[in-house]
Formats: structure tokens, C-alpha cells, sequence
């Protein structure tokens, strides 16, 4: 059901298994340790960096479904994206699974938006499992938004490094490894009027914002409430504005709140300037770190905040702002 | 609930509205005097193609809540999408409803991708009104996916004219006007191994035919239950194949059996070659023809089957084949 823009989960699903499946520099950033699978070349054995794009999302997919001890053919359906034209690294991953397929673009906010769906098929009754997956790759990704890599162009200070990174998360409308999708909100679109596709943690900053406040409004929640706060990916600059427009209107969300793309890499000696972003960052730093964190118990409860810029490189070189999404997903550990 | 792959919405949502825009070829076509807006100029007097499909798309929405006496914020979400990278007609259209908002990518298959999801949050009581949405523009796709129209590009013959067309349907909880989604099945990805991105309509026959004839399994009702069975758009030649594959099953999909992409254009007249192909092609047919003729208690029973070729101009060039995918919706008039 749906209460004050929040929809509450009565038969909240399950986590049932994750992967994470990240490139060399993700490896190498703080959160390194935590995933899967941590390639040791970003063309995971391919001669594109599309195809290695998609066989980095095949992996998260097939690894997660391996820990469950699944077979391919037994997910019931899977829901994702990323951040090729036509989402092409997600289609043609899915391709070799035989499930269901809900194609989803949410920018860098679709590991949120895939779990809110899927949550809601699993709880509406239609799905016993559901695959939620979300990825981006640096080097097609930078080739397509950007110039290609032999190029060699500068980056501003304000841009964030899109994660070689992809995350899945099984759902099952059964017993789970005890942590339980048990609200969500999904996001409205708010366009500050950021025209600098360089710098997209402030276009989605407003969306963010929104979506946390509202949040919390309609729960009679304060964010003391949770142990872990998250955006993904607003990098430092975003995280910085969704704190000033914070205190502008009084409202404090305490030290627990942080950011995918401020946890993924080390800023200073990585040379990712404001962070990390890409559909893949928050989907990796949530499979890599806060579900295992959930799972040994050192967090119980986490808002999941997915932000998405819903600009096209077209979009920008005609003159338009940049919408932002933020999608929110309440997880809760039952132990 | 879901029974053998189909998805049974136990409180079925209405239709409320629907709305459709298109564009002046698509206006001279067979079922232009059915359209809610049928534009002078392709351009909706904007500068620019993706404007004039994001203007295009708006007004689809707009109409389709005013028909339903709603205003702009009343709608609880909208989910949808169309061809542009990135998906930039939808959610720029979207920003100025300010409802929640769910970004699809089925290519061709988006209106019945929209309109499952859509149902499965109705019914799942998760909100009570659900704009399903999909579009695509002739001018904007073929700058995209093949040459801008200056180039004067030849087209082959067995190619489909992407459609300059947007439908929207309204779904609500409550009391509609006599139509119901009943029931789904979500597609699964097929690849037959078809490289020619001029032939998409062979590409995705056989997802279209597995999905049918898993509809019919599935439910033991055979396809003289139906009043129509329409996929879209396969245009001339996938519908020729769907018919070829049902009959080496020996298996008859009966007269009633047709595709969007034959029903808008008249190929010969209009020079659209196999037919018309685009995300808005099936929206429309479904906002301007079908639920029409339903209302008036012309069409019964109805199974709309939303195909989608899930490849990009790059895969292409790639030498990967395109993979196809069928999502079918049970449409029933209560009287």
C-alpha cells in the first residue's frame, strides 16, 4: 500500500543473494576488498569495451544467482539497466538468462528504481525472485557522453568518474539471508536549471533533497532513525549542496549520510575529482559493501538513495538543463 | 498472482483515458480521422526534432489527464519511455507533471512494457493512477539510428518507417470506463540471429510468436477467444514470419491476428515499405484505434502484444545480432 507518497511493503521481499563485479580501479579504492569479482583488465577478456561491458554484467547476474544456487532459467524475471544507447549492455547480458525482462533507463538512479519494481512485483505476488541490475563502464561510457579515451580530454574539477562497476541483487518473495525490502519512494523529476554536463551532482542534488525531506515527512522519521543514509551518485559537490539545502530548511541529516561516489574511491589519490557516478557506482557500493554490512549486522537500517541526471549529450548541446531522480529504497536487517 | 508465466491482476485496473498525438503522415494513414491531435507539421512548432517529440509527448499526457478531469499533479505516476538516447522525450515531458516517475527501455515494446509495470503497481495498491506512455518521431529516429534526412538516405525494402507518434493510456484503480487490464505476460529475450537492422521486423517474430504461444499454453484458451490479437510492430514481413512459425506448430493464430505497423500506414500509398516500426507506432494504434473500438463494444476481448528490438546503431556496427522481446497485455471491455 501507499501512504504519503511512501509505499510500504506488507509482504516486504527478501534479499535473497547479491554480486558485485567492479574494474581495476574500483579494486583499488577503499571499498576494493569488498567485491566479487574485481577485474584485473577493464576489457574482462573482450575486444569492446561494450562487449566488456556486458560480460562484466553477465558475471554480476550469473554470480548472483550462483550463490543462491540457481540456475539460469530459474529467475523468475529481471529488471535493469545502464547507461549505453538503448541500454544494450543489460539487454544483451539477459539475453543468454531466459527470464522475464523489464528494461528500465534511470540513469545512475536505476539499481534504485529496479529494486522498487521488483519489490513491488515480488509483494504484488506476480514474481517469486526478482533480478534487480544496474552497470556502467568508464570506457564506453566515456566514448559515448564524452570523447574517446585516445583523445585524452581534460576533465573538469566538478566531474565525477563513471564506475567500470555492475551490481545485482536477487529478490524472492521467500526467506532471504534476513534483510527485507520494506518501503520505497519513488522519485519525482526536479531540474535546478544545471546546464554543465560536467557537473551533474548539482543537477541531481535538488532531487535528492526532495526525496530524503519527503521521506521523512511522510514517516515522522528523522534520520537518527537510520544507520546509513545514501545517495548514489552525487559525488562530493552534490552531497555538498543536499546539505545546504538541508540547513536551509533546519533539517539535519546527521552523520550517517554519505554518498556511493564519495565511498567508492579515494578523490585525492585517484584522481576521480568530485566522485564516482555511473548507473554501476551505487549498484557495486550497494552489493560490495552496505548488503554485506546488513548481513554481519554492523548496519540494520539504510535508506538507499538512487540519483539519475536524465540529460543526453544531445540534450545538452541544444541548450537544456539537466533533470534529476532520486529514487529511495528503505532495507532493513531483521537481525 | 501468476499462474504458468501470466500474470492475473485479481483487482484488475481500468482504463480511465487515453490520448494520442501524431503526426501529419500519420494523420493520411487508414486511421487518421481516430487521433486525438493529428499535427499540421511534424515540428509542433519547436526548433528542433527532439522538441517537437518531446511537445508531442506532452500533449499526449496532458489530454489524456484531461479527458480524465484531472490536473497535472493528480497523476500518481507515469512510466514510459521511447527511442532517444537516454530516453530524453519522456523525461523531459514528465518534469513538467511533477508526478513520480518510472524510466522504461523496451524499444517497440515500451507501451506493453509500460502498461504490465503500470498494472502490477495499480494492482498491487501501490498508487491509483498510472500514466502508461510511449512515443517515437520519424526526424528525430533517423538522425539517430540511421542518416539525418538531408542525406536523402535510400531505404530498403524491407525497412519500417519509425512512426511520429505518441499514446498514452491512464490506468486507475477505481472506476474506469468499462476496460480492464486482466491480464500480462512479460516477454523474454529471443534472438534468431538477424544482423540486418533494415529487416527488425524478423529480428522480432519470434519473440512475438513465443510469447503468443506461451500466452495460449499458458491459458488454455485458444486465439478465437480473441476479438483481436495485434503485436506491434512487426509490419509486414514479421508478421509473415509469426504466421509461418505458428503454422510449422500447426498451430492458427486465425483471422483476427494483426500488427500495428500494418494498420497506420497504407504501405503502398504511403511508401512505408514493410510498414511502420517506433515505440509511439503501437501507442498510438492502441490510443486512437483499439481502445475506441472497445469502448464502443465494437472489440471485446483483445491481446496487445508490444514487440521490441533491443539493439543500438553500435551493436550493429558491432556485427551482433538483435535480439527481439514480445510483453503481451489482456485487454477486456465489461460489456
Amino acid at each position: 500500500m501507499r501512504k504519503n507518497d511512501v509505499y510500504y511493503f506488507d509482504r516486504p521481499p527478501h534479499v535473497l543473494s547479491w554480486s558485485s563485479c567492479v574494474g581495476k580501479k574500483e579494486g583499488e579504492g577503499p571499498l576494493g576488498g569488498c567485491f566479487d569479482v574485481v577485474a584485473s583488465d577493464d576489457r574482462f577478456g573482450q575486444e569492446t569495451w561494450e562487449q566488456a561491458e556486458r560480460a562484466m554484467v553477465e558475471t554480476s547476474l550469473n554470480s548472483a544467482l550462483q550463490k543462491a544456487r540457481m540456475s539460469a532459467g530459474e529467475a523468475g524475471c529481471v529488471l535493469g539497466g545502464d547507461l549505453l544507447n538503448q541500454c544494450v549492455s543489460t539487454s544483451y547480458a539477459v539475453r543468454q538468462l531466459g527470464s522475464r525482462f523489464f528494461g528500465l533507463y534511470g540513469a545512475c538512479s536505476t539499481m534504485a528504481e529496479s529494486l522498487i519494481l521488483g519489490s513491488c512485483l515480488i509483494s504484488g505476488g506476480m514474481e517469486d525472485t526478482a533480478l534487480c541490475t544496474a552497470s556502467s563502464h568508464f570506457c564506453s561510457a566515456e566514448r559515448q557522453y564524452r570523447y574517446p579515451l585516445e583523445y585524452g580530454g581534460q576533465r573538469a574539477p566538478t566531474a565525477q568518474w563513471t564506475a567500470t562497476a555492475s551490481g545485482t541483487v536477487l529478490l524472492t518473495s521467500g526467506k532471504g539471508c534476513g534483510i527485507a525490502v520494506t518501503r520505497a519512494m519513488a522519485g519525482r523529476i526536479y531540474d535546478p536549471g544545471v546546464t554543465d554536463a560536467a557537473n551533474m551532482g548539482a543537477a541531481m542534488a535538488q532531487a535528492a533533497y526532495e526525496t530524503l525531506n519527503g521521506y521523512f515527512s511522510a514517516t515522522d522519521e528523522d534520520p537518527a532513525s537510520y544507520d546509513l543514509i545514501v545517495t548514489g551518485d552525487l559525488a562530493s559537490i552534490g552531497r555538498g549542496i543536499v546539505l545546504e539545502l538541508a540547513k536551509d530548511d533546519g533539517f539535519d541529516l546527521g552523520p550517517n549520510y554519505t554518498d556511493c561516489g564519495i565511498m567508492l574511491y579515494d578523490a585525492d589519490r585517484q584522481d576521480v575529482h568530485a566522485g564516482g557516478s555511473g548507473c554501476g557506482c551505487s549498484a557495486a557500493v550497494l552489493c560490495g559493501h552496505i548488503l554485506p554490512e546488513m548481513s554481519r549486522g554492523a548496519l540494520k537500517r539504510v535508506l538507499f538513495c538512487g540519483t539519475g541526471a536524465l540529460l543526453s549529450p544531445l540534450t545538452t548541446s541544444q541548450g537544456e538543463s539537466i533533470p534529476g531522480i532520486c529514487h529511495l529504497v528503505c532495507l532493513e536487517a531483521e537481525r
